[in-house]
C-alpha cells in the first residue's frame, strides 16, 4: 500500500498560513475549527493559546493519516480511512518519566502499557492512538522507534512498554487489512510537533464515526488563574461512536436530537470508543491523575455520552510538573505536589476541556465516504447555530 | 433529645391521600414533587408507578426525621436537623442475597460494608443512609436489628457488615451532637414500606444543602420496554453539595448559573457529597452491577455534578432478579443473567433516573434554617419554569 | 458489664519489668515472646529494638482487654472474650496526615474508612481493631476522642472517618454482646504507648483462634541496611483462622501438619479473618504504600495462609515520614519519596515482618476457654522446637 | 532470520515416545520432569493425568522455540534464545466466550487485553506469552490467525483484543531482534495441542532466568475430590528472575539459600517476571476468578517469590465450565455458578498447582549459554533431594 500524507501536508501548510493570521482557536470551520470560533463558550475558564493539548508546555502531537481508494470492501486492500496520532509527552520521556494514570471509565478496548503506568504511577514512553487491529504493528513502530532513540533498549537498558489506544474504524475503513505500519508510528513520532492540532478526520480519527456524525481527532484546553497557580489543562480526544445521536448536546442544547436526518446510510450500531488523553503542567501524583481520569469522563458526560456496552471509552492522564528519577541513583526525591485542597479548579479546566474537546473534533470532521460507500456525515454548522439560538443562546 | 417524628408522619398522611388522587410522580410541589410533575421530562424513558427506587418490586424505604431546636450552635445539644433513610432491598435479604456492586467516584465519604460486597459481590444487609458523625451508632442499630430479626447472629450464624452511607450536614445540622442514634436505625428499617418515597427535607437529606440550594433526598425510577426485558431501574440519592451552583444544569438548561440569588446566607465550602442508590430487577451480577454504578456517575455528571475535592460521591448498585443461596448446601447453582449485548438500556435507565433523581430532591426540598442561623433556600420552581422556558423548553 | 483491665495491666507492669532486663525481643514465653527469643529466625533483616511495629519512630498501641465469665452462651451477657487494640501512628494525625493505603487481600470484613484512605492517599485518623459486631461502638467512641481532641470538629473543622477493622471473635466470646464499648475505644487511645506491645490474648485478639491454635496480636519490626536507607518496617496482626492447620509453617517447617492434636473441643469451620498493620519511615507515596501491602500477602503465604473464603484478610500500610498538608493554604508542597528502584529491601522487609508477627502472635498466645467451654490451645513450644529441629533447623 | 523447530519437534517426538511407558508427571528429568517424578510432593491434592493446564478438558498449549547462534550479542540479529508459547482455551473461543479474570501482583510487565477481561468478565481469544518487545508482532500474528479462522474480522464482526503477555528474556536472548515473528504466534496456535507440556527452556521460557537458575515454562495440576465438585485445576507459569535464590524454597525447605553457586556468569540484576495462566473447569464467575487469580500469588509465595520492583508478575485465570453467549440474541442466559462457600477447595488447588508449576519449571530447565557467553545454570536435581533430605523430607 501506498502511504499517502496529501491531507497531513495540506494541513501543515495549512497551520502555518492560519497562525499568522488569528489564533487557531478562532477558526469556525476545517480542522483547527474550535466552539469558541463559532461563539460556542464551553465553561468558564479561558482556554490556551492553541485551545489544544499542545498549550501544555513540551507536549508534541503528530498524525500519519492514510486514506485511499473507494467502492467496495476487500479486505486487506481497501479502502483505507485510518492513520494514527501520537502524544509526546515530553523530550526524553524515557529517562524523565512523568506521573500518570489510566482509567477505563468502559473497558470494551485496548491502551496498551496501563498495568505498568498503574503501577508505577509514572509513564515513560509515548502515547499512540490507532485503529483495533493495528494495535500490535503499532506498538511494534514504537518499540523500533525507542530503540532507535535508546540503542541500549533490549541490552544495557531495560524493555519499554509502548502505550498505544485503539478504536474501531471499520465502518469507514478496511481494518483487518492494518494499515497502520509499525514505520507509520515511527513517522507519527518524529514528526511530532508543538502549536495548533489538526482535527477532525486525520490520525487516528480519520475513520471515526461519533453520535452518526463524522468523528475523529478533537482537542481543547483550559487555563487556570494564577491564583490557582496558573495551570494548563489539555485534552485531546479520538471520538468514534460513544453515544446515541439523540442524546448528544452542546453547552446543554440537544442539538442531537435536533437532527433527526443526516445518518450514516446504513444502519450502524451505536457502540464505539473514545480515547480522552488528559495532559497538564500541575503538579499531581498517580493518584491525582486517576481523580483527572474521573473527571474527563464527566465531561464527556456532559456530551452526551453514555458509555454503552460496545465502547472502549479509555482515558489516560498525565503531569509533564516533575521527573521522576531514572535509575535509581539517589535514594530519595522530593517532587513538587499540588495540596489536594486545591485541585478543583484542575477538576473543573479538565471537565470543560473534555467537553469542548468532543464538540471540537465534531466541528472540525468533514463528511467522508469509506468502504462500501458508507458515509458519515459532517456535523452541519449553520443547523448547529440556528438550534443553539433556539435554545437561548 | 426527643426524636420529632412529625414530619416523617405528616408525609406518610400526605402519602395515603395523595395515591388515591393521582399518580404520586405527578406531584409540583411538597416531598412528592417530581420533574414530571412540573412538566420537565428527562430523557426517554418513562417512570414507574411511584418514579421511585420502590418501583423495583420488594424494595422497600423507611426514614426517621429529625427537627429541633434553632439558634446557636451548642455542639451536643443543638440545633438537630438531621435523620437517617433505611432501603431493604428484599424480605429476608439475609438468607436471600442479591448481586450488588459499589464504586466511589469520589471517596471523600464512607459507606462501610463494601469490601464484603464487591469481594462476595453479594448484598446481604439492609442499606442505612445518614449523617457523617452517626456512622458507628446507626451500623450498630443495624447489628441489633439484624440480631432482632436472627437471633442467630454471633452464635450459630454468621456475622453480617452493615451497609451504612452518610453525608455531612453540619451546615444546618449540630452534627457532633450524633442524634442519630442505634434505635433510630432501628425504627426506620421497621417502618421501611414500598410505595411513594418521600423527598428532600427528610431522613437523612434533612440537613443537606446542594448547589447551594436546600438538598436531601431524591428518587426516580424508569421502565424498559417490554423488548429490553420490561425491567424497571428506580435510583436513590440523597445530594449535599455536591458541584458549585453556576454548574447545575436541569435537561441541560443552566439553571444554577441564571440563579444567583438565594445564597446561604455565610460562604459555605461547595463541598459535600453525594449518595446514590441504584436498584433493579434486570438480573444482572456484580460485574455488571459495578458498570451500572458507572452509569449513576454519568446521570449524575448531567447535572452539572463536578465531584470535587470534598465529596464523598458513593454509589451502590444492586440486582433483585436472583437469590444468591445461603450456606452453600449444593455446589452450585444457575442464577439468569442479562446478556451484556442486552445491557444498553438498562445504562440509559440508570443515567435518566440518577439525573432525575437529584433534580427531584431539590424540587422537593424546602427552604430551611438551622444551626446558627444557617439558611438553605429552597429551588424556586417558578423561576426554574421561567428559565425552562427561556431556553426553549 | 464490668470492664475488667486485669491482663492488660498486668502486662503493663510485665513490661515495665522486662525491659530493664533484657531487650524484650528476645522473650521466649509470655505476651512478648518473640520467635528470636526461641531462637527461630526468620528471613535476614534484623529486627528492631522491640521487634514491634511501635519500632517506627511515633508509633503508639494501646490496648483494651475483656475477660469475663464462663460456662453457656447467653447472648447479650457474656462469656466475654474480647477488646480493642489501638494504633496511633503519630501524634496530632489529624492535622499531620500520613501517606496510606488499604487493600483487601479477601474483603470478607470490614475496615471502615479506607474509601478515603484510598481515594486520598492519606491516613488521617487512629487505627482501632476491634471484634465484629462492635465495628459501630468502637466507631462511635473514636468519634467522640477525636471530638475531644479537637473540639472543632462537625462545627468550624470537617469531620472524620475513622479506621476500625475486625475479626470474628465468635468461637470465644458472645459477639452478640458487643462489650467493646465507644468509652473502651477512648481507653484504649488514650493510653497508647510507644515500646513493647503485648502480644496473644490481649486486645483485639483476645477471642481470636488461628489455624486451631489459640491466635491474636502478633508483632514484628525489620531494619534496613543505612545504604538501604536504614527505615523501620514494623507489623502488627490480629490472626484468626485464616486458614488451616495443616498448612501452618515457621520458616518453611509444616509444624502445623505435625501436630494434629490439641485441636479446638468442637469441629470448628476454619474462616476467619486476619488484619494486617504495616508502619514505616521509609518515605513512601500511597501508591507505593499499596505495593507494601501486597508484600504483607506475601508474608503472610508464607505461614501457610490461604485466605479462605470466610476470610477478612485486610491489609492497611503507612508512612510517617512526610506530612501531608492540611488546610492547604500553600498551593503545593514538597514530600520526600523514595525512588522506587530502591524499594525492594522495604519489600523484603515487610514480607519478612508480617511473616515473623504472625508466629508471634501464635508463640505468644496461651490457651484459652470461652463461651459453651469452648477452647483454643496455645502452640506447644517445646514440640514447636523439636518439630524445627527435626526438619533440619 | 530461519525459525528454528528442533527443540519443539524432539520434545514432541519424545512426548509420543513418554507417554507409553508412563504417566508424563512421573519424569525425573527433561521437559516433562515433574516434582512428583523426583519424589517430591507440594500439598495435599492429587496431580491431574499429565500434571499439566491441560488435564483441564479443552484446554491445548502450543509452543514455538528459537535457538540460533552464540557469542556476542549483535542487536538484531543474535543470538536468539526465545519463543511463544499459546494457549487455547476451547475451540471457537470467539463465539463460545469463557468467564476470565486478570490481575498483577506487581505489574511492571504487558498482558494486553485486560481491560476488556476484567469490564466484560470473559475471554474470547488464546493467550499468548513471549518476550516483552515481541508484544507487538505477536499481537499482529494472532489476529492474522483469528481472521484466517473468522474471516468476517473488522468486516461483519466484531475485532478482538488479544491477550499477549511478556516476560523480559535479554539476559540469553538479543530481545531488540524481536524474533518471534507474527507468523510464529499463527504455528503456535495452530500446533496448540492437549496432552503433556513440554517445560523448561522452551516457547516463551527459551530465555528465561529465575532465581538466578535456568527459568521457562512449568505446569501443573489439581483434581478435587468428588465432594468438592470433582473439578480440574490447571496452572502454566513462565517463570523469569521473579525473586531471589536466597528466597527460594522447595516445600518450605530452603533449597535457594543452600545452592549458592551456579550464578549466572556475571552479575544479573534480580528482577524479572512471572506469568501465571490457570484454568479450571469449575464453574466460576468474574469475581470468583480474580480471587483466583490471588490465590495464584499465594502459591507463587510458598516457592519464596517476593515481587520484587521490575517484576510483571500479571496472572489470568479462566473457567471453561460456562459459554457466554454471542451476540445477545436471548435476552438472558443461565450459567452455572459455584456456590462461593465451596470454593476453598478451588482455592486450595490453585494454591499447590501454582508453586508446583514454578518447581517444575526449575526442574524441566536446563544449563543454557546466550548472548554475550551469559549462562544460566540448571538446577542440579541431585543436590536438591539431598538438601531436602537433610531438612527432613
Amino acid at each position: 500500500m501506498i502511504v499517502t500524507y496529501i491531507i497531513s501536508l495540506l494541513l501543515a501548510v495549512a497551520t502555518a498560513a492560519q497562525t499568522t493570521l488569528a489564533p487557531p482557536h478562532f477558526q469556525a470551520s476545517g480542522p483547527y475549527a474550535k466552539a469558541p470560533g463559532l461563539g460556542i463558550t464551553i465553561g468558564t475558564l479561558p482556554p490556551g493559546a492553541d485551545d489544544a493539548i499542545t498549550d501544555v508546555a513540551g507536549v508534541r502531537v503528530g498524525q500519519v493519516t492514510h486514506i485511499e481508494g473507494q467502492g467496495r470492501l476487500v479486505p486487506g486492500v481497501g479502502p483505507v480511512r485510518t492513520g494514527l496520532t501520537a502524544i509526546i509527552p515530553r523530550t526524553d520521556i524515557w529517562h524523565k518519566r512523568i506521573y500518570a494514570a489510566a482509567w477505563p471509565l468502559n473497558g470494551n478496548g485496548e491502551m496498551t502499557g496501563t498495568l505498568w503506568i498503574n503501577e508505577s504511577g509514572w509513564l515513560e514512553t509515548p502515547i499512540v492512538l490507532t485503529d483495533t487491529l493495528s494495535v500490535g504493528r503499532v506498538d511494534d513502530g514504537v518499540i523500533s522507534w525507542m530503540i532507535k532513540q535508546y540503542p541500549g533498549i533490549g541490552n544495557t537498558e531495560d524493555v519499554p512498554l509502548p502505550v498505544v489506544a485503539e478504536v474501531n474504524d471499520d465502518f469507514l475503513n478496511d481494518q483487518a487489512g492494518r494499515h497502520n505500519m509499525p514505520a507509520d508510528a515511527g513517522r507519527a513520532l518524529d514528526e511530532a510537533a508543538a502549536g495548533p492540532v489538526a482535527q477532525g478526520d486525520v490520525g487516528a480519527g480519520t475513520g471515526a464515526v461519533a453520535l452518526a456524525f463524522k468523528g475523529g481527532i478533537g482537542t481543547a484546553s483550559r487555563v487556570l488563574a494564577a491564583s490557582d497557580g496558573g495551570y494548563t489543562i489539555g485534552v485531546l480526544v479520538n471520538i468514534n461512536t460513544f453515544g446515541r445521536r439523540q442524546d448528544f448536546r452542546i453547552d446543554g442544547v440537544p442539538v442531537g436530537a435536533e437532527i433527526k436526518d443526516l445518518q450514516p446510510l446504513e444502519p450502524h450500531p451505536q457502540e464505539g470508543s473514545i480515547i480522552m488523553i488528559v495532559a497538564t503542567d500541575a503538579p499531581l501524583l498517580h493518584d491525582q491523575l486517576f481523580d483527572i481520569c474521573k473527571h474527563a469522563a464527566l465531561g464527556y458526560a456532559r456530551t452526551g455520552g453514555s458509555s454503552r456496552e460496545g465502547s472502549g471509552d479509555l482515558i489516560l492522564a498525565f503531569s509533564t510538573a516533575n521527573v521522576v528519577p531514572y535509575g535509581g541513583k539517589a535514594l530519595t526525591y522530593t517532587p513538587t505536589v499540588l495540596d489536594r485542597g486545591n485541585i478543583n479548579a484542575v477538576f473543573a479546566a479538565t471537565i470543560e476541556a473534555t467537553d469542548e474537546a468532543i464538540v471540537n473534533a465534531l466541528l472540525a470532521a468533514q463528511t467522508m465516504t469509506g468502504r462500501d460507500g458508507n458515509t458519515a456525515y459532517a456535523l452541519p454548522h449553520d443547523r448547529v447555530l440556528e438550534i443553539m439560538h433556539r435554545y437561548g443562546r
